[in-house]
């Protein structure tokens, strides 16, 4: 089950301002109404608070193990988006971030959730 | 014929601003003119009410019904594009939403409609 | 219903080989298990017989309605692919035919069936 | 030669905002220094005025027949552009319009020219 | 893991020549070394034998569920494409069959794997 | 018209093989049902004979002036695909030519139809 | 060399506003350094002056020449960029005007060099 | 290892804005933690200070040179973005610059760091 | 510098026949010429020996390895083609193995080179 | 003018066969007709003979100088294929080369040139 202990932090490296994603194109969880595998893509996009304002990064190879831990979850497509959004929140509390999942779809439909915490950056 | 009763919501499982995204590219309904099948993709992208306003979120499976009781009525581009938006906005009265049909074309023209309601978020 | 009654063919246009292809990137049918509206593209693939010989070709109107008439049938992949080879095979006789469907896919399973007759001409 | 009066309308069919484009990608003129063809893509995107006021919107397949009628005119591609806006623009008076010409191109240059008329709007 | 017991047929529809392929885009297993998820296709090319021998088809829902039995297993590339075809070889005895699983790669190495059983057909 | 007097044609410059293929993207004439414009493309493929057995190729200016004369003529698929044939093969004569038509499609539904002489080269 | 006498310009044909683009994909110089040819693309985006105002825009061809006349020109990317808006500036003095050259590169690098003069149109 | 000596700049051949993107699509340097090599694409993407100003742009052979110097180089993703912005930043003192850098992933996750300095031009 | 010691096998684990492809998409060697930096794609294509012959196929990671083992050796496009096939052959003697590189080129050339030993499979 | 003269080979690097292709994205001649530039892409495929036979290949940038030296010639693309593939020939004497060259086109139509020695390998 989805497990933010997993999650790391390494400290930003340095006080300007630096826009970063992690796009993870294997994300698989279950629907928790049927038991069917869902497959999509999930992507974290964040500025994080400078060095010197104690900000810090979360650790790719952390990232990828803490999204392995949805694999065999019964979540909804929102649930898994608010989820994502709020252990990495809570890891690195940054200026902005957007979570956007994008699901391959069942039944001809598919679908795109997308939840944001602060202001985007200009650029 | 298009029937909204099929239509079925779920409360917003966040107070948080949410932007959602669903694509059948599926759809087809009858040219009322002609008596011809039209085949198009349909776009419903919308910012429900949070959950502490009794916001709500269609659900998936209805969403894909309501979408097939339009197969054998005989319906203009417009109308279908308006039809579907009145029937989610009955159902969700959400703070944004935008519906896009867009049609395979006939004839060498091919069309997309938009319509929309509220103020499309920020971001 | 599938109505073969529909086709309507014309005297091929001269003696010399001659390979013709036919797409309809807009079938639909329905599912007789479930219901659900089938999406595919049919491909009809063919030589006619010379004129000398008789041969004749379908016309290209009368193919779009024959097509349509699928629309409401609960009919199997399999079945849809084979109906249309025979029907064909009926009218025209042809000296190759090859009838192609390509299925948008259920459940993140996407299927191609291909039925033929005769000897595919060299090129 | 362009022929205005083949263009019909019908009623908008709602109060609400609602944004059109058509978009035939068969046009040919004939260039009237050479004589040689032109091919190019035509685009009529516009938000048409409201049903309360008496708004109205290019029906389709008038749109094709007028197309059709500059097949051998001689004619510039800004002209095309100008004329096609202004023809439409007499037919609709719409809140807003943008006609897109998209060239294929001569002697390795190929040219785009948009004409526009009222506010374009906010989505 | 892996359960063969999922997999059901249906008579070939015909005693004419068909060849059928289905594609599942969404498969995923997990690497016996690492424990790491693997994801890829798994293409299943074949020709039944015909209805008046007693041929068989598989059934697509019961393959879908088949190859999500996979899901936890932990099993190497060739494995999975060598199951794979020998469950269905024992389903269907089919007078050509062809597994291919193309993997996303790891390490920036991508893979394709092929097992095959009986002679291609000529087209 | 169609007019074959257009084509010029230009000694083959070699007696080795030498394979060639001019491709039109821009070939309009009009559906004599209907009264509609046709849209296509319209490729040649041929080898042309030897320098010492007198071989010629088709000058491809004029092969342009005489595609652009079916503009305005009333003439099905397989009629202007016969015909650019013949008119070719009495030009130049050649060891080996295909003639492939390539139709936008009207009502859904796209064609391509192939006419030959000769047997292709070995590459 | 560069040779601004080959640009010819022809009123504008309307008092509205419009916004002409002519891309020429077959652009080349060579570089001053190493005597290498420099292969690109060359964008010419602008909004004329209006025909009340006696605004003119570039004739095609001519500058289709224009362009031909850099071929063995040895001169920096940038200073293409610069020539190239400066002479048409000369030339039309347009309401705005951007220039993009856009280099296939060399060593590994490609380059996109923008120029511009006046305030972009709203669309 | 890193070798910012190598960078070498040429004066702003104009005194009007121009703005310049150089891509390498063929960066590779080493994490510091597995020792395996990481692959990428850096771009620069700045507004140099004019002429009048005194402004210089880095040449771009030198460039090359300088992002090779990384090749065998122990380092992250967002200690290589940020090195390239001030190397750059320290030679040429742009008005703007961003330096984007888009690495092919591992894991399955692929990523982009961005930094940036100055105010983005208008366009 | 390239080291066959890398390279491990593991035993073929069927009988059949199996054809399997491993592509890096992320190969760098140098120029031994100019010093520059190359960057390719490798493949590796083969069909192993069978299990009761004794047959061997490399192992994934050992491979990644071996291919990183010519990261800084000065080595031609032919030599790094023939020194793969050459190591691989030696270590799993196949049925069959092509070697092909992709080079992304230099100087507006890119290339391709394959290397082959034994036949090809029918498939 | 195209200079022969600028090509160098070098040994066959193994006795063992080998196939390797150039393809030069950036080849410019001009029209001997109009005078105006042509532009396409030239491919040089071939077998070299093996190094045991005194088999050579083309020197990669030496194959370059030599494809500038066609940019001010006026040449007609038969004779532009013709004389790459006599010069390599020469230069070679490989068991097997295929010279393609591939125009942008003109006046709406592309042309492809293929001329060949020998016979084609079996892959």
């Amino acid at each position: 089950m989805p497990d933010a202990s997993l999650l790391e932090a390494f400290p930003t490296p340095a006080d300007d301002p630096l826009v970063i994603e992690h796009v993870s194109e294997e994300f698989t969880s279950v629907c928790p109404k049927t038991g069917h595998p869902d497959f999509g893509e999930v992507s974290v996009h964040f500025q994080p608070r400078a060095a010197k304002d104690g900000g810090v990064c979360v650790e790719l190879k952390s990232l990828k193990l803490y999204l392995h831990s949805f694999r065999n979850e019964g979540i909804f497509y929102e649930a898994v988006t608010h989820q994502i959004r709020d252990d990495l929140a809570a890891l690195m509390n940054p200026t902005w971030m957007r979570i956007t999942t994008n699901w391959r779809g069942r039944g001809g439909i598919r679908s795109v959730i997308r939840a944001e915490i602060g202001d985007a950056p200009r650029v």
